[in-house]
C-alpha cells in the first residue's frame, strides 16, 4: 500500500510536532510581544526561542516588527496565517481542559 | 514574571509534539486497522510505530483489540478520548489546506 496521508496535512503535523511551536504562536494570540515576556510566559530558553521565532518568520507565521525607538523596541505578532491557527490552538486548549488531568 | 501557561494545555502541546502522534490518531479516524495498516499509509518505521501506539495506549487515547481467530487477529482503535481529538486533526487539515503550499 502507498501513503496516503495528505502531504500538506503532514507537513503542518510536522511543524507542530516541533516542541515549542504550539506554545509560541498560542502566547502571541494575546497580542504582539517582546521577546523576554514569551521567553517568560511559556518558559523557554532564549537560545531555543530565538531559533523558533526564525523558524516561524520563515515559515510566514511570525512577523518580527522593529521600532525605532530609544532604546529601539522589538516585538512578535502572528501574521494572517499565524492568526488561522487559533481554532487549532482553541481545540486543543478546549480537548486538554476535558481530558486531562490538572 | 511566572509561566502563564495552563499546564493541560502544555501537556497536550507536549503529546502533539511528539512526532508521528498526530498521523497516526489522524490514521485511526477511519476506524480501527491493523498495525502494517497503518505503517504503510503513514509511512512509519515498525519500530517507532509500536513505540508510539504504547505511548497512546498509557495515555488512553488508543485501545488494542485481540480477537481470538486463527490465525489470531490486532486492531487498533481511537478511545472515546481519541476520537475527541478528532476537531483537532480536521483544524489542521483545513488550515494546512488554505496555507501551505503542497
Amino acid at each position: 500500500m502507498d501513503k496516503t496521508i495528505c502531504p500538506r496535512f503532514e507537513k503542518a503535523m510536522n511543524l507542530l510536532s516541533q516542541r515549542w511551536i504550539g506554545l509560541i504562536i498560542y502566547q502571541l494570540l494575546s497580542g504582539p510581544q517582546r521577546f523576554c515576556h514569551i521567553e517568560a510566559a511559556i518558559g523557554v530558553s532564549g537560545k531555543v526561542l530565538s531559533e523558533r521565532l526564525k523558524d516561524l518568520e520563515n515559515e510566514g507565521i511570525v512577523e518580527r516588527n522593529i521600532y525605532p525607538e530609544t532604546p529601539v523596541r522589538i516585538e512578535y505578532s502572528l501574521t494572517e496565517k499565524g492568526l488561522a491557527f487559533e481554532s487549532i490552538l482553541r481545540d486543543i486548549e478546549h480537548w486538554s481542559q476535558s481530558w486531562l488531568e490538572a
